[in-house]
């Protein structure tokens, strides 16, 4: 018959999902009693409503039936105490979460022109990599005009996980993180100088429990100042996705982007073309609103693909305006994300990364 | 007859038009010679092909000719040394130029959001307000993404003047500023953080030599960050105007920057919605591509007036990537500008003002 010993050493080797220690490790492991075939344990989660006690409770149940002869395994939750979470976490830190976090691939949305579509450009493609199988999350870097939260439907608060702030999960399973969703209403305004808004980037990198993530999107404001300068210096990102639209005005505007880009050493991975044409519902007919296209130029420049070239469309305009990106649909973006996830250049190893200042 | 002492006596009656001190302080006056009912002066000019200089020949005839016993008055036009300059106006030295403007009212172009088409009004605007008789001027604020010497079809250099830079002169004569023109290439990235974005600003207000003007037109970038906080924390700017689109996602961002308003005690004098339908060549129908207007709300937040709807029309978008937004002709335009006249308080006197900080 198994013991008590043999149920300890197996939970010794099931691990938190994201913050990779095992569960004795981080003294979440409390009441063991095995009775007959019957185990019931009780794991101290970290957090009230951990996002990943379902995770955690398979993941037990797993370990112990694997032990030979168990019949039945009952997992009760509790919650660690401030106190206990400080014996094992240590004092809440700057840039504690970072040390958790594991990002394969780090990709900026830019443009240099505000408004052509990035935070939409973003949603779409992290909808679309979440369907493909991948873990995703959105850091939005737009502090003073931030369009996630409600691109995505979401609203805080935002609750603090054991090592730092816990991303709110989109209903597709994308990881949110937005400055917005800090404050105490959403059209309160962020006056602050430069350096503040630096600073508020690396925080929602340095202390935010990204966990595991495939693609970490951070969706860029407008501009070559600040925002992009701490993102593109201080983080370490391994590709840009230029957005762009028809209008030679914000060609050229997006050209300086492009030109930062270069200055920094960031990789384009490829150009989306916002608002290319308006179909008329009633004739079938494209309309270039804006104009011709200037995405190969601006992708020429960019020695990187047009990877799409997406309509002005008012269902998406309207779904936006629902909270409901992901529920966009464009045969335009499942053509893209294939020549993305090739031109994403994928890293050595995956970024387990210290705070960034 | 007249005498040579007349002449010069008239002529210390004649100021520079932008300078405000008279020909003769300004050591401009130099030979004249009177012979018979003939005279002929030679005037220095400041600067060479000093702007003014048609407006100053003009005066010194007029000046002359109204002495009795005149028959003939010849104006020469030589250029003073880089010592006479120095000798009349001192070492040049920043914030030099604000002493010489003369700013009646200082109108700020805002969104918070981005791409919303704050330079397009601006540029309606200052079309609008040249044609109905004022001295208007453009300081485009935005550093990283400047889109208005594009509108108005201008490129660099800039030429200095005696005591600032002289803006440039758009077909239908606003006078035009930009940081961008004063960079090598259109589509050179200005990458610097928040202080010198602030700094860059404030010079083209402390070293421009705006001269006389009824408006100056202040088009902000996206955001809520330095830029619009230098504008209207160091500038003094007596009036707003918010330009939002139909996406209800602009609105929440525009009543950021309303909000922000509020907070540094600026009037908002109306809100210009930009892209509020499309009408379809074809069928003539009204499309409502970002959505259903949102303009009365922020409107209502702003206590101000809705001043106009502006279509999307892709000849607005042709004019304007051709540098020509002065030929764009909108009854929409017409009607909002006399609303903009009313709002926008007037100063109880011109704006004389020093260096800004």
């Amino acid at each position: 018959m198994f013991t008590r010993e043999a149920v300890l050493d197996a939970l010794s080797k099931v691990n938190d999902p994201e913050l990779h220690r095992s569960l004795s490790d981080l003294k979440m492991v409390r009441a063991v009693h095995v009775h007959d075939g019957r185990v019931e344990v009780t794991i101290a989660l970290t957090v009230p409503n951990c996002p990943m006690k379902d995770r955690i409770v398979a993941d037990v149940q797993t370990a112990i039936h694997a032990l030979p002869q168990v019949e039945d395994v009952k997992v009760n939750l509790t919650t660690m105490t401030a106190e206990e979470r400080k014996s094992v976490f240590g004092e809440p830190t700057e840039g504690m979460a970072a040390k958790y976090n594991r990002v394969k691939r780090l990709v900026a949305v830019m443009s240099g022109k505000g408004g052509v579509g990035k935070s939409l450009v973003t949603g779409l493609l992290a909808t679309a990599l979440v369907h493909e199988g991948s873990q995703v999350g959105v850091l939005d870097a737009d502090i003073t005009g931030p369009s996630i939260p409600k691109l995505f439907g979401l609203c805080g608060p935002i609750n603090a996980g054991p090592v730092g702030l816990l991303p709110l999960r989109s209903e597709a399973g994308v990881k949110i993180m937005s400055f917005n969703l800090l404050l105490e209403t959403d059209d309160q305004p962020v006056v602050w100088r430069g350096p503040l808004i630096g600073r508020a980037i690396t925080q929602l990198w340095n202390d935010v429990l990204w966990g595991d993530l495939d693609y970490l999107l951070v969706d860029l404001p407008p501009g070559t100042a600040d925002a992009s300068l701490t993102t593109l210096q201080s983080l370490p990102v391994n590709g840009i996705v230029m957005v762009t639209t028809p209008q030679s005005l914000s060609a050229m505007i997006v050209r300086k982007a492009v030109h930062m880009a270069q200055i920094v050493g960031v990789p384009i991975v490829g150009v989306v073309e916002n608002m290319a044409y308006f179909t008329c519902p009633d004739t079938g007919k494209r309309h270039l609103i804006f104009g011709p296209s200037h995405a190969d130029e601006v992708a020429e420049l960019a020695n990187a693909p047009v990877l799409s070239r997406l309509p002005i469309n008012p269902f998406i305009a309207a779904l936006c305006d629902e909270g409901k990106v992901e529920s966009v649909t464009l045969p335009e973006v499942a053509s893209m994300i294939n020549t993305f996830i090739e031109a994403v250049p994928s890293m050595p190893a995956p970024l387990n990364l210290d705070r960034v200042s």
